[in-house]
């Protein structure tokens, strides 16, 4: 089982440009931060000197895991399928945040397990339970990505030029952890949290399951594939494929928090260039994102604690990051202003 | 000299009835992290169940320091006509981010050297060199303080429920840095940093100059106003002014950075109950900020290393406060959604 993709590195001479046009702008060298290198981030994965954020996109993909059937969530499997539907009636939190951001939000049931609510991509009803066997086969793993792919694809011919990543799937944060841990070497109980709201007992056993799900796959960092196979899930596989045709479109990839940070992983186990792609919207309260951002080098323009998934995040980093470009493409240069430079 | 004001405390009913709604969306409890509490201060502060940002406005008071003659600022005090004229064009990085928040501008000129670019509420053309006497008389800080206070009431009459201050004053840093040492007990050594873009030897002078000046004046945090008019500058008083009439009027606060941050310690020395109704948007890169932020017992909303002021952070906060706000408003509850609760 391979995907092959070849992604170019960022574009340095149009991050050279960003560089030095922000040198030109009405302020301190270097004085708005992050927001100076976030611009130069999107010249370099847009190859363009002007990078604009005009038509954002949210797309949230669902499904369910097999692994619920071990007692791994605070909330029933069914909550999965009702909230696709919440989302469909535009009452979630990323409904919310889409619409305040001026986004288009898609949302996709790759793999719910339940009746279906929107016009259907679905792989499978759920995954298997990874403590018994693989959670999905190679062709279903495949499959699940070329969602992701085809999502993209579609927001790409619409002209959307920013693509922020969500998910729904109750159990999915087992599934995220059980990935991290394989893929960097971690123990488990280093990468596994309390989810939707478990206490400390409850994650304790999430821990157990996991680390009999690895104890029985024995997955590794030289598979990536292989192991999102194993125990991970399909919209984290939809993910994945999302993540890559985006990065072939040279659009930024906005990440959500635990989840979508999980299926970076992958992603970027399978195409080297792809993890400078990526800008972390925030850092989630889950334990396990912290040892993703390390591991992709990324450092998340917001810490608030979140920990609600959907994609909640990333719709809300997008006026951020929208504000960065309108500085870069708006403000006045100190030769246009007339004003006077640093006294020698 | 007293300027007296009183503030209520935060209203308890409110924000109880924010926490319980809060708990009946449709995610999990407090998985929405510091946007739950921040809405529940919101609530608080407005004395509403349903706070809401609708027309948010960033007023910017401009001013010069006397103190520049000892050669504290990287930049020459030209600079401070310079920006305000940027500000009324629409080039500096604060007119790029109101706009992108939806907020209404105000520049106010409260001591500008120079000529007069905007409807004049210049007290006097810049302080006097705080290392040769004080900054200003006291009849200067309350006449500084009037044209605060006046500008929120004209805004509070507009309709206005959101502001957001910022300030733009070659050598204000070098002001704020002697509030916070003034105020708080620090050594001027930890509370002062580069400014626009100080080297290591310039900020070393600069902590001298500092040092003098708190040496001649003898300021304390039992006297305020006294270490303001000592110490302090002319669009920092208005500030104080803008952020007491802002808190009488129960509209929230939002502050930018350093200097907003100095100016808050000294309202919160005047009116108690004051730290309660602010919002801190982000954490500054000047090391004094910390200090602040600390002793009003604020946590940022945002940590990206910006050093800009002119209300920058705080206009770049406002739609994630807004979204905030708008999850409150617009999501579903579990009821409504018919959403299954955690499993027993």
């Amino acid at each position: 089982m391979t995907v092959s993709v070849e992604l170019a590195p960022l574009d340095q001479a149009a991050m050279t440009a960003v560089g030095e046009h922000l040198d030109r702008l009405t302020k301190p060298p270097g004085s708005l931060g992050r927001l100076e290198s976030l611009v130069v981030q999107l010249a370099g994965i847009t190859g363009s000197a002007t990078p604009r954020i005009e038509r954002p996109a949210v797309a949230v993909f669902a499904a369910d895991h097999g692994v619920t059937a071990q007692g791994v969530s605070a909330y029933p499997s069914d909550v999965t399928a009702q909230m696709v539907a919440n989302f469909l009636n535009g009452g979630a939190a990323v409904n919310v945040l889409a619409r305040a951001a001026g986004a288009e939000l898609v949302v996709v049931d790759v793999g719910v397990a339940g009746p279906e609510l929107t016009v259907s991509s679905r792989v499978r009803a759920g995954t298997r339970d990874m403590t018994v066997e693989p959670a999905m086969t190679h062709e279903e793993v495949l499959a699940a990505i070329s969602v992701g792919r085809n999502v993209v694809r579609g927001l790409v011919a619409d002209g959307c030029d920013a693509i922020a990543l969500g998910e729904m799937g109750i159990g999915n944060t087992t599934a995220a952890s059980a990935l991290v841990a394989a893929l960097t070497g971690r123990r488990p109980a280093e990468v596994t949290g309390r989810g939707t709201g478990l206490d400390a007992g409850a994650v304790h056993h999430k821990v157990a399951v996991i680390e009999a799900a690895l104890r029985l796959h024995q997955p590794g960092p030289d598979d990536p594939l292989g192991t999102l196979a194993a125990v991970g899930g399909l919209e984290i596989a939809a993910l994945v494929g999302a993540m890559l045709t985006t990065a072939e479109a040279r659009i930024p990839i906005i990440l959500d928090g635990f989840i979508s940070g999980a299926a970076a992983l992958v992603a970027a186990g399978i195409a080297s260039n792809l993890a400078a792609r990526l800008i972390a919207s925030h850092r989630s309260a889950e334990p396990g994102h912290r040892v993703i951002l390390e591991q992709l080098a990324l450092e998340p323009l917001l810490d608030l604690d979140l920990r609600l998934g959907e994609g909640s995040g990333a719709a809300l980093a997008l006026p951020l990051i929208r504000s960065a470009t309108l500085l870069l493409d708006e403000m006045a240069t100190f030769d246009s202003a007339g004003i006077s430079s640093p006294s020698e």
